[in-house]
């Protein structure tokens, strides 16, 4: 059952979405040394308006000083603290083929509140060693280590077959979200979050997108 | 320019999504022999409703046998042929890291139609090599060999300081379309498309939407 102010505090998806990509755009200002930014700065990077900028911000509770710009540490912090509700999320990945070095190799590391705390594979030339800083724990052992570990959130990036087997084991327990690499439909109880990364169909469909019919050239 | 009868046929982006799930859930359909499928079986494992099977397909210019349901085959070979437009699409893949070898290895290989054609890399270890069936060139050749191979779309699989330069040179080879799986906003012509794989971002809206105040447990 959903609580009442859960709902009250939940940004929208878009909003969401252009959150985290203003704390990237963020970060290379840092990278810069530059130590504010204003909406119009921000916009140009993100490809909006300064007005969207400016909304977003404010609805993730945020309010700069117009005369000088945002300052770019403090509202990083913010943005931060907000994504991840300002404590460290553990999460375990299960498949450690090309993909799953991947995705322990870059894209742990972006955000410091976001931890894989153990990977899971059936290969026994994986289960035991440590890849891209991780233990490679056997897959039987998920739900238990996901128990032990207090890890709250799921990656699945197995081969298809396999998505559904890990995907309770990841429930058994006790994730509440899954990002989901598969193109398998997950079925998973009701209280637990579902994201699809689907490889397969973003390809057939800027295959598509991009038939010469479409495509608009005037040839 | 776009061509008036170019958005005549371009079907909405949610109803291609749902048609290249459909063609992949009739892959799992003809690997267990059954020859015809009714639209609410095949709403179920999509997890929508028979109804709009049928409306997705009816757009897609398909209309099956209402008694015995759709044939699997003869389906899966529109679906096939709408997507690709009938002709194999060429496609160069940027970036043999990790990422880079998975989609190589795994999602190339999901329809018949979508040939990655080269890979390109800067690192003088891949390049000459043939990694999943797959000759990786240099980088800096990324335009010219575009052009001699008839390539139309690209994949960017490199570190995201590297992804507006290949986008570039992507661009200037030629092709009409751009998977992006780095986090930045590539700048490229209105006539090139762009789709975004941002995993990070996945990441961060799944750690934000599992947050404890926003799963609705009753603890």
């Amino acid at each position: 059952m959903k609580l009442g102010h859960a709902t009250h505090h939940l940004l929208p998806a878009r909003t969401l979405e252009r959150l985290v990509l203003y704390r990237r755009l963020l970060g290379g200002v840092a990278d810069e040394s530059r130590t504010h930014v204003f909406s119009y700065q921000l916009a140009r990077m993100a490809r909006n308006t300064p007005a969207q900028v400016r909304r977003d911000l404010m609805l993730a509770g945020y309010s700069g000083c117009p005369a000088k710009g945002y300052e770019v540490r403090e509202l990083r912090r913010h943005i931060d603290g907000l994504l991840a509700g300002g404590a460290r999320r553990r999460i375990a990945l299960a498949g450690v083929g090309n993909l799953g070095r991947a995705v322990l190799a870059h894209y742990s590391q972006q955000n410091p509140n976001l931890l894989i705390a153990a990977a899971f594979d059936s290969d026994e030339n994986s289960v035991g060693r440590v890849i891209a800083g991780c233990r490679c724990h056997h897959v039987r052992e998920l739900a238990a280590r996901i128990r032990d570990l207090d890890i709250e959130l799921g990656i699945i990036t197995v081969p298809a077959d396999q998505a559904q087997e890990v995907a309770g084991q990841m429930v058994a327990g006790g994730v509440s979200g899954i990002l989901n690499f598969t193109p398998v439909p997950l079925v998973v109880p009701g209280h637990v979050v579902v994201e699809d990364i689907d490889i397969t169909m973003k390809l057939q469909k800027i295959a598509y997108l991009c038939q010469p019919s479409h495509a608009g050239r005037e040839t």
